[in-house]
């Protein structure tokens, strides 16, 4: 089976650490419009297409869903797709880039979709959200009473991590199975609907759900030195403005495995990519 | 809401905790042909069945798919279907059950099915594996090395518990998303089709999984003073007859819960069945 | 440097364990009077000291500080002091024997003295009492409620892979500093002179000090199904008849490493004798 | 028995936690010279003086050995002694504190020289060290390999949860004893005359040990890109020009608690003081 060509393009830090690896590993990787790199680079689109087997896009792959970001400006996905290459990467896809590849008659494969990447990305995300607690907080987290709402895939791991730290977890979920393993875990465990019990309780919230869990009424009944951090997508489940009226400390933490361990979530991608492609028997 | 009578038939010592926690829960119950207790008891099935709203039967509820094992022989299901009670429950239901409540037009549940029950029953399970260990190893589980195959419920719980003993615990799984969350805990991970690579490394292997993993050509890589623990349901993923040839010790461990820890399956079974009746309205 | 001629007489399984890992790392072995081995074997006493640069005796050395414990009766240590050999290692000595090795110009050491044998003792201890609970409990470890009196070397052990196996665990200590390490480690604290608060929440006491924690009247506090298991030396910290009269289930469990884990043991006994060796520069 | 006045003298934030704390358990406290406070305030020396029973005084008490950090300049120790007041203490007194109290016939006493003080420090000092570690590391501390110099009490609680953070972690110390413990507790060990094994292993390396165990030669074997975070009270075990030299990223990274958790660290001490009154029957 011949190594294919990887073409990498745009993108942070992270990617070229993707194309790093991918190059330490034995693959024959070319750069375009990347972050920084002593990899080989391509001085025009065309050149960087021409050898390309696979093209390598960003997570996130587009902030507009139109166009790729890249460390000088954007780049239409169009001026991509035309080359025809057999396969395109991306991570964090929009309907308009996944019509604009099905138009062009080209095969694009969301590496975000796949869920070891997400829940190895959780492992930064809640050492992100670790860090952020003990620098804000004027108490160790060794006994801190802990509330993480939500028992998925972040959730499970930090609170994992909380109780490695010494801190009291309380866990809340809204199914019998969710409330059975957090039980398992040897967690407090909390149905999601009786979140109030009790709430002045904790030291820090931690909000894995991204649904308005937190609104004025229920951030009233937290204690006033709560630290409220949330880990759930935009729009996030805690109302920050009603936090600023009431003064609670409330933190949306987004994006923290870029920012929290470049190099490790770049391996993630290169980890996902290379069982992504062996899965395709495109690579042994 | 009026509370349910709960007529209990059948069944072990764990049953009669499940029936002696109703009744402490406030719920009136009934028991017929159970194990020794102290609760009301009815002398004939017809006093057993005629006040009866939910008809609690054992887990396992049969041998034989056709009558429901006593203290004393066994109980054709038709006599029980005939009185038709609203709500029958049993555990581990065959399709002869199934068919037979329904050609009867009798509501039957079977409370096995539920995740929550199964995930509660891994951590007797875990717990029962481990004492075995502990009894048939010659060594301490601190820094043994151990392979639990499989990371499903029983895989997840016993993994964490012999990490919590000190024991160095290798995983495997089939799947990239399980061998992430493998890596995620903190264990060492193995992909199953890589599962003869250094398999004479263990002092004791934890099978998990219902297919035939260690045939003779893999149990012969094990060392020879391996310690075998399947808890894969019949036939298991051991052959135990080849590990016999082999003299590798080789143990099939079924039903632990009831064994290890009756009072906490009584339990777990409790919970379930009030959990299933909270869904269904029949209680608050 | 020569290495050394080990003769190692008396025993159980464990010291034949710590003669074949001896003889395994090189050195010259000769057993006598010791458990069933594949080992060289001397015929007479004469046999086995005459080429004996070190004797290796059992772990307890004897049973009346005045002959050693053999698998053929007992010896008087006398038999052996006359042959004035450079080093008799020897485990729990009397002071009997003590005085007989100083009144016979013999070098005599205790290698029961040394520290990591005992902290390394204490990991079979911990497990072996985890196995008993396991095997006496009809409840779960996860989730039951442990007492472990004393933070000692037991303690700190024991504690540690009770939590690991999800159990809520209290430990108690007297002086502030081990209160303290009990709160670091993320155990329940209570001072000893408090023991009889909420005495009866417990499912399972753990006792490692030899002093009498639970005579009667405390006993009478502990719940009716509670169980004890009595890990200090005789007398132990428990009144056993009390315990008796009162129908609390109690268990003096001693000398478990040679019980729970006899390989690990005579490891730890060979590894022990080797750092004692190497610290005299008696082996490198 | 009548509760002692206490004043309280200088110091910063978690002196102000010590009093609030002391004054919310019913003390009646008066302060001087401290931080912002909302407690009682004496406007002169002469009144902070008169009622107090007990002067307590920073951690640490001084930066010269004469004169008492206060926040508005220093103070001499001797203005204070003169009111020969009944008990004086303070935290790291240096000898010529301790002269001048015994020549003015005073007595005081270093709450800092309590063992349990210092074990409760060291779990601010750990997680300080854990969330340097995790802003400096571009790559997730689970599964990162780190070394831990010295199995004390910052050692020991620093290990503890590194490993629950999911690290690989190594320890290192010098007497069989403390290996025992390492193993004891499932991490890696290392004697320290070894430490120069595989020292390019190590993505972090947490020194604890106060004496010079990382000099240019040894430095030159890890890793380029190592994090060394050295915890020892000056000057350190790392040579830090050196570090510099070989382009080592060090941190010197000194009295943590008040940094990281000023609220807990001023309750460690409040505790302490509390412990140190109970034991001299002061108060109940």
């Amino acid at each position: 089976m011949m190594q294919p060509t990887i073409t990498v393009i745009g993108g942070d830090q992270r990617l070229i650490v993707t194309a790093t690896e991918l190059a330490a590993g034995g693959y024959s990787v070319c750069c375009y419009l990347t972050a920084e790199t002593t990899l080989k680079k391509a001085d025009s689109l065309q050149e960087a297409m021409e050898q390309a087997d696979i093209v390598l896009l960003p997570l996130p792959l587009s902030n507009d869903d139109k166009t790729i970001q890249t460390m000088e400006g954007t780049l239409p996905f169009y001026e991509l797709l035309r080359y025809h290459k057999p396969l395109f990467l991306g991570g964090k896809a929009g309907p308009n880039f996944l019509q604009e590849a099905r138009d062009n008659n080209c095969r694009f494969q969301d590496y975000f979709l796949r869920e070891e990447l997400n829940i190895y990305n959780a492992i930064p995300t809640a050492e992100g959200a670790i860090a952020i607690a003990m620098k804000e907080l004027p108490i160790t987290l060794s006994q801190a009473n802990c509330l993480v709402t939500g028992f998925g895939r972040i959730g499970k791991l930090l609170a994992h991590r909380l109780k490695g730290m010494g801190a009291n977890v309380t866990c809340t979920a809204r199914k019998p199975a969710d409330l059975a393993w957090i039980d398992a875990f040897g967690y407090q465990k909390l149905p999601t609907r009786e979140i109030q019990k009790a709430l002045s309780d904790y030291d820090v919230i931690f909000n894995t759900v991204p649904t308005m869990l937190f609104p004025k009424e229920v951030l009233h009944q937290t204690k006033q030195d709560v630290l409220l951090i949330d880990l759930a997508s935009k729009p996030g489940g805690v109302d920050f403005n009603a936090a600023k009226d009431l003064k609670r400390k409330a933190i949306h933490a987004l994006s923290l495995p870029g920012k929290v361990a470049p190099l490790t979530a770049g391996i993630i991608i290169k980890d996902t990519v290379l069982h992504l492609l062996q899965e395709q028997n495109i690579i042994e």
